[in-house]
């Protein structure tokens, strides 16, 4: 496809050399990181404010052109794929951080700001912002996916640390969401109903975000188990528990074979389970020896916590690296990444039939898991060329999800629907996904925003 | 009014007895807490199922009758008032605890179940439900309104701690949100859009609640200061240092003199903290001892904590009694009660803003407020016949509301709207509000789900 004329010079005199019909511009933007891949945009356009957004919306709206933002690209579901063509909108001019305010614990920023920027930014003043996806993804993009990852057990995820938002919606008018408050009552909670969103219902121009305090302490370990079971079972012990982990992450023998192959990691090729705890010195001792003394009852060896900054590096280093790191398992490979969110009873459970379902497919499939949220990953690793592996991946990849949703637990923890998950939604959601279609058509009527992703197609 | 004799029948036959049309009945349900009052309803259900909403909702929707969920009447801002007509549907029978699943730390329970019956039952499992608003409300009304209170601090408001709902949409549909994992990136945040809509969107029939280990020690303490900018700057220090308080209250110096008068409580009358520390023993001293040292700072006294149950239960009866004592300083007045948030750095000078206004106003207004959340209340105590005065005291709420918004808080921290606070929304959200009446007119087109409340009023 092209794009309209009229709306290229519309867009064209709007942006000058911000907007592109280049080939290689709208290449870059048809790529993913995951299986999905989609035909390039007809356009992309690189604004810089929140009158620029709006206007191009305006301009979209009217002509009935679908419009695609775009942040760093490294969403796992093709949220950011322009399946229906139309004008991607790439986020990654507007990066400035607007205002950090440490009275308050709060920062307002830009959606291109990535999350490695903003704690760059950060280092001096004692506060971090904690979701960490792993990717150094942009916070605009962070936010429309619900995003989360490792220290979510602790800190939350994108839902709790966004409060407030500025909003183009479909037809170009800017809306602020939240307030700078701590809680507030005053009406729906417009600012979740963005988050999560994917870009379907309106664009994010501007984030405040929360901020925590540095911890005073830090300290990490990992630990390996004799079994899948037992990993999986002193997390569930720990989360009862109560023990305050900043981080509980688990990582079976597949993936810890693939951080030998890819990095010399140097590891026992049995499940582990990556820790980390935050706080005062007498609390991370705490916290420590409490989940030691678990982890030794449940078999776990070599648990050796330490509170060195750059072995810790190394360690999340390593476990952030998982996914590329898994391919070493298979070279050639393209991965079919799974990302179920179970009630923390049932993880062993759900685990225990995953590994199960993947071994009698005969496929290999490497897991990592947030497993204080009862989040975890498979990656499915398939020969691109064989149709029949890439359909039993995804018959697996379904189980997975409706195993899922049948013990109260959701197809996705923190990746989001984007084109990917879309068949599953209904089975999760019944009546409730046509509900998300109805809001969705309450606010974008001409369905130009990221169309095609996450809610029904309309009648 | 009275309710169309076809409807009536319809839901006689439905409902037998617990449909009724005596006054009594309706007087009883045309009472508020607050200074909001309205004309009787034409008619109060009593569902004990979802079913039966979702045929009561079904057949209202077709004769365009209102539906006003009730909890346990004890809301703020009038929201379970029959302002328009039509049916009050009280679900104070729908008071079952379904389910509750202690290795997953989760309750599921029915919409009128009160937070005290909860935590009642839940007193041997080693877990509690913290969000605590003071009154007895029932956790359907409680979600309605997103209501939080004294533990929000540290526990989260009802945005936190509701996992899923069961809701009855206005054309009857019945459909289930969230899940029971802890967390999940599968589309819009229905749940989140439920609580917090004040019935207007639907009406809750079962809540899956995030439930907390009962912390292993407690202490509480009250301390005095001898000025009000002093207990609130204290405030603003202990959260920015990140002492991880459970409770942190203020009360002025004429709420000091209220306890006095209403119950003997023999505090000297000047401002006061009163605080709650929860945690390991450990924990609980270190917390406790920096909390100190830090009122120390700020010319606190007689700071002596202690784990005592009776002591602990007093302090907090008496907290949660301020909004009935303080009618103690001027008995035969009525109520006007404020509710604004702000962010934390804000605090200070909000509340002596507020207290020079009222001062300046002639009025009679003690203080107290969830200040580890920048949120606070006034009481404006007004004679019920001084119009003049009445009048007064709004000016002063609605100026106390217009500084918050200008400082980026928020007109109801907790309380919501209802009736009382919707002449503020298009201050606070512009452009925001109307996308709100967007979603109510998608969800409940025939706008027969708790008319005149919340949302702007259709064109």
């Amino acid at each position: 496809m092209s794009l309209n004329p009229d709306l290229a010079a519309r867009l064209g005199a709007l942006l000058q050399d911000r907007l592109s019909l280049a080939t290689p511009d709208l290449v870059q933007h048809a790529h993913s990181e995951s299986f999905h891949n989609a035909p390039p945009p007809d356009a992309v356009a690189w604004p810089v404010s929140a009158e620029e957004v709006s206007a191009i919306l305006a301009a979209c709206a009217e002509a009935g052109v679908p419009v695609v933002p775009w942040g760093t690209g490294t969403s796992l579901e093709g949220h950011a794929l322009a399946t229906r063509g139309g004008v991607t909108l790439d986020l990654s001019r507007m990066d400035r951080i607007l205002e950090v305010r440490p009275g308050d614990m709060q920062v307002t920023v830009q959606p291109g700001v990535t999350r490695e920027a903003l704690n760059t930014e950060l280092r001096t003043t004692g506060l971090f912002f904690p979701v960490d996806p792993g990717a150094n993804a942009s916070l605009g993009g962070m936010a429309s996916t619900r995003a989360s990852g490792t220290t979510a057990v602790r800190y939350g995820t994108m839902r709790d640390n966004v409060l407030a938002l500025e909003v183009v919606l479909a037809d170009g008018r800017i809306i602020r969401t939240g307030t700078r408050a701590a809680k507030s009552s005053a009406g729906y909670d417009l600012t979740g109903l963005f988050v999560g969103a994917e870009g379907t219902l309106g664009i994010i121009t501007e984030l405040t975000l929360r901020l925590h305090g540095q911890p005073e302490e830090v300290a990490a370990a990992v630990c390996a188990f004799d079994t899948l079971d037992h990993a999986v079972e002193c997390v569930t012990a720990t989360i009862q528990s109560g023990i305050p982990m900043a981080r509980i992450e688990f990582v079976d023998a597949a993936s810890a074979r693939a951080f030998n192959l890819h990095s010399g990691a140097g590891l026992p090729e049995t499940p582990h389970l990556m820790v980390e705890f935050h706080g005062s010195p007498v609390a991370v001792r705490e916290d420590a020896e409490a989940f030691g003394a678990l982890a030794g009852e449940f078999g776990g060896q070599g648990f050796d916590w330490a509170s060195n900054t750059e072995d810790r590096a190394r360690l999340w280093r390593m476990r952030h690296g998982a996914y590329h790191a898994s391919f070493a398992l298979r070279p050639g490979a393209r991965g079919i990444v799974t990302d179920v969110c179970v009630p923390m009873s049932e993880l062993p459970a759900a685990v225990a039939a995953a590994v199960a379902d993947i071994e009698a497919a005969g496929l290999v499939g490497p897991i990592v898991g947030h497993v204080g949220d009862g989040n975890f990953h498979t990656l499915l690793l398939v020969d691109p060329e064989n149709a029949a592996e890439i359909a039993a991946a995804k018959q697996v990849a379904t189980r997975m999800a409706e195993r899922a949703i049948a013990v109260g637990g959701t197809i996705s923890g923190e990746h989001g629907i984007g084109v990917g998950k879309r068949g599953l939604m209904a089975a999760q959601h019944g009546e409730g996904w046509q509900v998300m279609g109805a809001i969705k058509a309450a606010l974008d009527p001409r369905d130009i925003l990221n169309p095609g992703k996450l809610v029904p197609d309309r009648n």
